[in-house]
C-alpha cells in the first residue's frame, strides 16, 4: 500500500520556499544504517557536525550545534532558553517569521516591542538605533533573510548598535545559511538559529543553532528552569559536550547522518563558490523573469539570491499556475504569505537548487503557462 | 570525509532500550526524492499515516498524528497543550520516565503531585484510588512500558479509576507502541504519545500522538496561548486537517516516509502476529538468560516483551561487557539509568529486532564475555 505511493514519487525541483532539491550523497546517507545514539561512532558524528557548522556558520562558538526539530524549533529554542516572564525583547518585524517571533516571545511572557517595517522593504537601521536610545532590551531579534518576502535584513549593520550593551543579538538564519554569509562572530551573534531545508539541501527535520558565550552565561544566570525540557540547552549541551554524554532524548540518527553529508557537499564544493553560484543563479533568474515581462516585488541590492519574490502579472492565475507547474512540469514553487498571498510568487534557488538549469526549466514552464 | 565514516558503519543488531533495527523498506523509504510539504502527493501520504496510526492505537480520535520531534517532544505537546499554570496535575511514577513527566509538568507551572512507586515495580492501582477519593486532577498521568524498568504498568485497570470524573487521562506509549496492544479508546486515553524508534523500528525523530475529543474541548478552553509555539496542536491540527493545510512549520518530509513504510510494515504483518512474536520472543530470551545463570529484575506478569531488565550478575563488569558486545559483536545492550546505573542491562526487543536469531546472536556472545 504504501509502496505505491513512495514508489510513484517523482522527483519534483524544488523551487519554493523550502524543501530545496536534496543532493544523491544525503539521499544515501539518510539510509545508512541506523545505529545507538550514544554509540561511539555516532558520538564521532555528531564531533564533525558541531566542526561543520561552525565553519559554516563562522564561529568559534562551542554551543553550536542542530535541534532535534525544524527550523521553527530553532527559534522556539533560542527565545525558549533565553527568555524569563517579564523580559524586555525588541522585535524588528517586516515578514511572517519577524511575525511568529513576536507571537513565540509572547507566549513566553516575554514584554515584547515590536518594530514594524513595510513587507517587502527591509528593516531601517536608524529606526532601530532610535529606539535602542529609547530603551535597553534583554534581546533584540532579527530574521536576516525574510523568506516571506525575499529582504535580505542589515543583519552586520543591527550588531554595531548593540556594541557595549548587554543585549543579545538574536538572529534567524533558516533561509540564509548556506547561501549567503553567515558571521556569528563578526556580528557577535548570541543566538542564532537555522534549518536544514533550505541552503543546506537536507530534508527538513532539524535546527542547527549556535549560543555565544554571552548566551550561555544569561542561559545559567536565569532565575527560573527553561519552560520547556525537550530543547533546553542546559540539559542538551551535556549530550553534545563532555566526556559523559549523558542521555537527554534520543538523536534523530539518519536524519543526523543526512546533516552530515549535507554539509560536506557544501564545505567540499567551498563555501565562497557555493555563495558564487547563488549569486549568479539569482542574477540569472532576475534578467530571465524580466525578459518574460514580469517584475521583481523587493528593490536590487535587498534582494535575498535565494528566495526571489516575483510580482504575478495582472490577469494571471496564481494558484492555476502554480498546480500547472506541480503537475505538468514537476516544479513546485511557493506562494505569498499573509498580506502577499496571491501577489507574488516565491522562487528559492536554495543550496542544490540554484543551478541555471533549474531555472531555463522554470522559465521555459512559465512561458508556456503565460 | 564525511564519507569515510558513514561508509564505514557497519549493522549494529540494536537490542537497547531504542533505536531499533530498521527494515529495509523503511531505509529505501528514507530516500525517496524530497517533495514539498503542501504537496498533494505529500497531502495523501499524510492521511495515510493517520489511518495507520488510528489503527495501530485502536482509536477513532481524529488528532491522531506525528509530531516533528522525538517521543520526548511527544511528551512535552501533551503536557504543554493541556496544562496551565496551577492545573493540579497527579503523575504515577516508577521510573525515569514519570520523573521526567514530573520535571515537564512542573516547568509548565502546574500544581504536581506525585504517587511513587518501587522503581522495577508496577503503579499500584489501589493507591492511586486513594489518591483519587482525596482530590480530583485535571491530569492524570502514567507511562505504559516504563523504559527504565522493564515494567509494565497497568493502564487499564486505572482508566476504570477514571471513568465520570473530568480528569484527563495522559499516557505514555512510547515503547509499548507497536510491541503490545495499546487500546487508546478502550483505555478512553485522551492524550497519548508515542516515539518511532522503539517497535515501529523507524530511526527516531517523530513523535506519534494521540487526542481525544475530550482532550481536544480542553484545548480548545485554555485561557491562555499554549506557551509552545512549535508544539500548538491547535495550529498544528489546521495543517493535518481539513481542506486548506494551512502552513505551520515544514514537516520533516523524508523521515515522515520512513514512518509511512515502517507502519506499513507492521500492518502488513498484522499487529496479532507482531505482538505474538514479541511475545514468544521475550520468552525465548527469558529462558536463555536464565540458562546462563542470569536473572531478570522484574517479575514475570508484570514484564515488557519489548524491555527486558536483567541483573548484572557478581564480578561481571557492566561496560567493560556492554563495549565487548558493540566493538566485537556489533551488538548493542542497554545500560541502567538512574538507580538502576550500574545494577542491570536493558534488553531490548523492540519491533524488527524481536527475533529468535537475535536472541541466539546475543546469548552466544554473552555465554562468551561472562
Amino acid at each position: 500500500m504504501s509502496k505505491d505511493i513512495l514508489n510513484t514519487l517523482s522527483p519534483t525541483l524544488l523551487m519554493g520556499p523550502g524543501p530545496s532539491c536534496v543532493p544523491d550523497p544525503v539521499y544515501e546517507a539518510l539510509s545508512k544504517p541506523t545505529i545507538g545514539h550514544l554509540d561511539s561512532r555516532f558520538i564521532a558524528i555528531m564531533d564533525e557536525i558541531k566542526k561543520q557548522l561552525q565553519t559554516l556558520m563562522q564561529t568559534g562558538n562551542k554551543l553550536t550545534i542542530p535541534l532535534s526539530g525544524t527550523g521553527s524549533a530553532g527559534m522556539e529554542a533560542c527565545f525558549v532558553n533565553l527568555v524569563e516572564a517579564g523580559d524586555p525583547v525588541l522585535i524588528l518585524k517586516n515578514g511572517v517569521f519577524g511575525m511568529r517571533m513576536v507571537d513565540v516571545a509572547q507566549r513566553l511572557r516575554a514584554d515584547v516591542d515590536v518594530l514594524e517595517f513595510e513587507w517587502g522593504t527591509p528593516v531601517i537601521v536608524d529606526a532601530v538605533k532610535e529606539k535602542l536610545a529609547e530603551k535597553s532590551y534583554k534581546i533584540v531579534a532579527v530574521v536576516h533573510a525574510e523568506t516571506s518576502t525575499g529582504v535580505m535584513n542589515p543583519v552586520g549593520e543591527i550588531s554595531r548598535l548593540l556594541e557595549g550593551s548587554d543585549s543579545l543579538y538574536l538572529v534567524d538564519c533558516v533561509t540564509s545559511l548556506g547561501g549567503i554569509e553567515v558571521r556569528t562572530d563578526d556580528w557577535k551573534a548570541d543566538a542564532l538559529y537555522s534549518g536544514t531545508q533550505k541552503c543546506i539541501s537536507c530534508p527538513p527535520g532539524l535546527a542547527p543553532i549556535s549560543f555565544s558565550d554571552r548566551a550561555i552565561e544569561a542561559l545559567k544566570a536565569r532565575k527560573t528552569k527553561v519552560p520547556n525540557w525537550y530543547l533546553d540547552l542546559t540539559m542538551i549541551i551535556n549530550y553534545w559536550e563532555g566526556a559523559s554524554r549523558a542521555y537527554h532524548h534520543t538523536a534523530p540518527i539518519n536524519m543526523l547522518y543526512g546533516l552530515y553529508a549535507a554539509l560536506d557537499v557544501i564545505l567540499d564544493e567551498g563555501m565562497e563558490n557555493v555563495f558564487a553560484r547563488h549569486k549568479e543563479t539569482h542574477e540569472y533568474l532576475v534578467k530571465g523573469i524580466e525578459n518574460l515581462g514580469l517584475t521583481m516585488t523587493v528593490s536590487p541590492g535587498i534582494r535575498l539570491p535565494m528566495l526571489n519574490a516575483v510580482n504575478i502579472p495582472e490577469g494571471a492565475d496564481d494558484e492555476a499556475i502554480r498546480t500547472a507547474l506541480i503537475r505538468e512540469y514537476d516544479i513546485e514553487i511557493g506562494a505569498g504569505l499573509g498580506p502577499l498571498a496571491g501577489k507574488i510568487w516565491r522562487i528559492g534557488l536554495m543550496g542544490h537548487t540554484a543551478r541555471k538549469e533549474n531555472v531555463d526549466r522554470l522559465l521555459d514552464a512559465l512561458k508556456a503557462l503565460l
